[in-house]
């Protein structure tokens, strides 16, 4: 890289801290009353979707030094590396393509081909179950779409699975089966009939500790409940890999048809892999493929803004850079994420893995020679809907002692026109009033010479405002979660396509499974290299009984 | 008060600074290497749960300066005055007394009496439903409920509910509908037939806008459902409030019966509610009074370990210590909660609502006279049920800049005995291995010289350990849950049982919704007085068209 590191293009615009100076001293309030045009301003209108910012503590200078500081960190480089395939994975060797994921019409992109290529299949496969021509070894057919996996492959899928609801193909049910705990299992099986189940399993390496054993333990379920029917798995089993040898011979170990696999390829990462048939087979079975063409198309759109629209101009730009701006000038460590709409429920869950496992990193993307950071990296991503979020942690936001940015996500049209005789106002707008109020209180606050109702206001948030939340809208929002995280990754200089963080529990846990499996065969429990504090918890475990 | 403020009794103790510099350097490999007692030593064990905080950044003159500031904040005389029900919420001159709800036996106490005779009256009431003494106005029984509440209304019952629903009483099922959000209520009937539906509608005021209106929502689809049969509010709602005039004219107004109300008092705060009529209610009627007894006498064990341990062995003590030593001392912001259970996929969502709501505050308890405090004080609380979270957020938590202090929960019978014939390990047992490696891997982490994979570890957690999630272990959680947050506050010196923070945004959201009305009645947009920002948004909400 010949552009400095993130503090070194921090401190070549000296200004940046004097800003923030004046800017940790100022107020909102000020802000707005100097200048009549800020809601024009610091707002972007596109034709899907209407961005505000206006309610962030940065000004015009502020702005300035974030997009001099994007030009220095050699931003547009980077998106233009991205979606070229460059190999930006630098630790892994691997493209970051997912947007070729979502790349409609004659391309000659071949990741683009392949991706359009396993749609194609998506879509043959999904009409095929819908249609009837498809259905399970009783003859019935499938209504209920079991789709196993974790992390990556559970929680885009789950986000979107819920927001879509109002869309789902009449009588198709989907659950997501993620947990290793049993509950999860039991939860999702108890109610269904397996004559009418069709499972999914979804793993990148199909490896996966969790996925592969709720697999095998799906799999007794379904044989048992048919009778071991010697077509069950072949009929009521499909699956999401990659195409490699080990992944296939895992898939034919359980059973599955080697036509029963949906390609993904290394050049998606899990926590980007929706758009992928990660989420567009279980999505395009309970939804219709065309409902999840529209997220598609959604995903798209924003794909295309983030790639050629000028930065300040760009949604997912600015909203990285702010980000930046509140996590190192503001001391902002978290952020919550509140849609009001109860479609988006799990948005900060699947938000929290994109952030949080992307940006969660200390040391630079350098494959040889990463340095540790000397900066801030990601925040803490948390929320829950509005208005039920309001009720409970919004008194902090409000008036605790840590400062919160907020995101506020809003609907104009509802996704059920829900009233009764007696309100004027419908559920809708009830909950509408709620997201134009919160953003104002939170930034403007109130004296008042009872502290106890005092408040400070000065708290910064967006205002996303979106048509209506339907599946096109659905996919807008995954793809500028996206890249507004690949954003703070390109400018602080980390690999946000990697997660080598999560491999050191893994390590420890297979060696305690190791330990418990010899215990079984042995009744001979080996607690030796453990450290005392887990012996005991180990032996508690496999002795049944509190230390 | 005669005790020193916090800062005050901090500043009073030098050692501390020391100390915390020290730790600061330290790491936990160190303090495990010196001390080969460290897992006896920094545990609890009880006859119900063990605890394990030898991973935390402490040391013996660390608890032993947390101790003496518990001392000098005279938290022993706090933790009495809440139990005899002296008026600490002092902002709303109230008692706080949540620990009487669960007072089993023969008492004094006015208010455990009373909440003993509400009690009565739901066993009464949920075993009339469960014998069918009780039926809606087809004649058909109530398999259904309904819970209509939001906030301190929904969070503990819906929590609750998961984590004991294998206690569930046969074809009984429970769904929460809180969010204003038509979406909401669409989830929670569309499959739910009104004949065999029992609604509890849950506010402390019966004024609860979202509450209200879902009511009032609900009450039409059961009248429309029910062909308007004249005795359908009468038998199909009942309520759980406060008794006060406003209360019973709402109830009134809605057609409830007098007799349907299930009373509440101002005693008992909204977040701390839930083993009052607010949870007793619905999950009577789920599980069954019995089982809901047990959750009481799961609480009414921790409030005796609360009340009567010494605070060196005091469970939510040390907890509330050590959470203010972590956010003073090791600057920690924020916590994860990782429940290694799915049962609580919503204990974090309560948790969030019982700490942020309680001590989310920027001024000291006293009434008359606060100052605005000039220390960190609550936490940001987020999580998700492990293994789930291990494969999004622990990235974050394993290699970020921010040191997230994490709680493990774990139990060591599964709540359903899951296990397929080709693995070793049962489902609960893999669980468990990853229970037992993430602390270990976030405390001890891994040097290696690629600095990808290395793991700087010296990450804090707790460890607690319980035989099972069943319904008496809920309630232990609940309650340890509120303690702690109690403990925090009454050394920070703030009312945790106040929440002035929410009001300002009700009270604009009530500006907006008159706007609306207006708007619907006249067809004029009054604009006056809003910021040009929310101008935009207001417009293009009610002209039903982005900016």
């Amino acid at each position: 890289m010949a552009e400095p590191n993130f503090l070194g293009a921090i401190q070549s615009l000296p200004q940046f801290q004097a800003s923030a100076e004046a800017m940790r001293k100022g107020h909102l309030r000020q802000l707005f009353h100097e200048n009549p045009q800020r809601a024009n301003e610091y707002s972007i209108a596109t034709e899907v979707m209407y961005f505000d910012y206006s309610r962030q503590r940065v000004d015009k200078t502020i702005l300035g030094l974030l997009l001099e500081l994007a030009q220095i960190r050699g931003l547009k480089k980077s998106i233009d590396a991205m979606f070229q395939g460059a190999i930006i994975n630098t630790t892994e060797r691997r493209a970051v393509l997912h947007v070729a994921l979502r790349k409609s019409g004659k391309t000659d992109c071949k990741e683009a081909q392949e991706a359009q290529r396993v749609l194609a299949k998506i879509q043959k496969f999904s009409e095929e179950v819908h249609s009837g021509k498809r259905v399970g070894v009783t003859g019935k057919p499938f209504r209920n779409i079991l789709a196993i996996g974790i992390g990556g492959s559970y929680l885009g899928p789950e986000c979107l699975a819920q927001a879509c609801a109002p869309y789902a193909r009449p009588g198709m049910r989907v659950r997501f089966l993620a947990n290793i705990d049993g509950t999860d299992f039991v939860n999702c099986t108890k109610e269904w009939d397996p004559a009418e189940t069709l499972v999914v399993i979804i793993s990148k390496t199909f490896t996966t500790a969790e996925t592969m054993q709720n697999a095998r333990t799906v799999k007794e379920w379904l044989l048992q409940g048919l009778h071991s029917h010697p077509e069950t798995i072949a009929k009521h089993c499909v699956a999401v890999s990659q195409n490699n040898a080990k992944a296939i011979l895992e898939i034919q170990a359980l059973g599955l048809l080697p036509e029963s696999l949906f390609e993904i390829w290394d050049w998606v990462g899990g926590r980007f892999s929706v758009t992928s048939a990660v989420g567009a087979l279980p999505l395009s079975l309970y939804l219709g493929y065309d409902q999840f063409q529209e997220i598609l198309k959604g995903a798209e759109w924003m794909d295309q803004h983030f790639q050629n629209t000028p930065f300040a101009q760009n949604i997912p730009v600015l909203c990285g850079l702010i980000d930046i701006w509140n996590i190192h000038f503001l001391g902002c460590t978290s952020r919550a994420l509140l849609p009001y709409a109860q479609g988006l429920a799990r948005l900060p869950a699947y938000t929290q893995q994109g952030e949080m496992e992307s940006n969660g990193k200390s040391v630079t993307q350098d494959r040889e020679h990463p340095t540790p950071v000397t900066w801030p990296t990601g925040e803490i991503v948390f929320g829950e809907p509005g208005t039920n979020g309001q009720h409970s942690f919004y008194q902090l936001l409000h008036q605790g002692t840590h400062i919160i940015p907020a995101d506020f996500i809003g609907f104009i049209e509802p996704e059920y026109p829900v009233r009764n005789s007696k309100d004027i106002v419908s559920h809708h707008e009830e909950l509408l009033t709620n997201f134009l109020a919160q953003p104002d209180a939170l930034a403007f606050g109130q004296d008042n010479p009872n502290l106890h109702s005092n408040f400070p206001g000065n708290r910064p948030s967006n205002v996303l405002l979106f048509r209506k939340l339907d599946p096109f809208t659905a996919g807008v929002i995954i793809a500028w979660t996206e890249h507004r995280i690949a954003v703070k990754g390109f400018i602080w200089g980390l690999n946000s396509f990697d997660q080598f963080g999560v491999e050191l529990g893994k390590m420890l846990g297979k060696d305690i499974r190791g330990r418990m499996e010899r215990y079984h065969k042995s009744q001979e429990l080996n607690l030796t290299t453990l450290n005392p504090s887990t012996q005991k918890l180990l032996q508690a475990i496999m002795h049944k009984k509190l230390p």
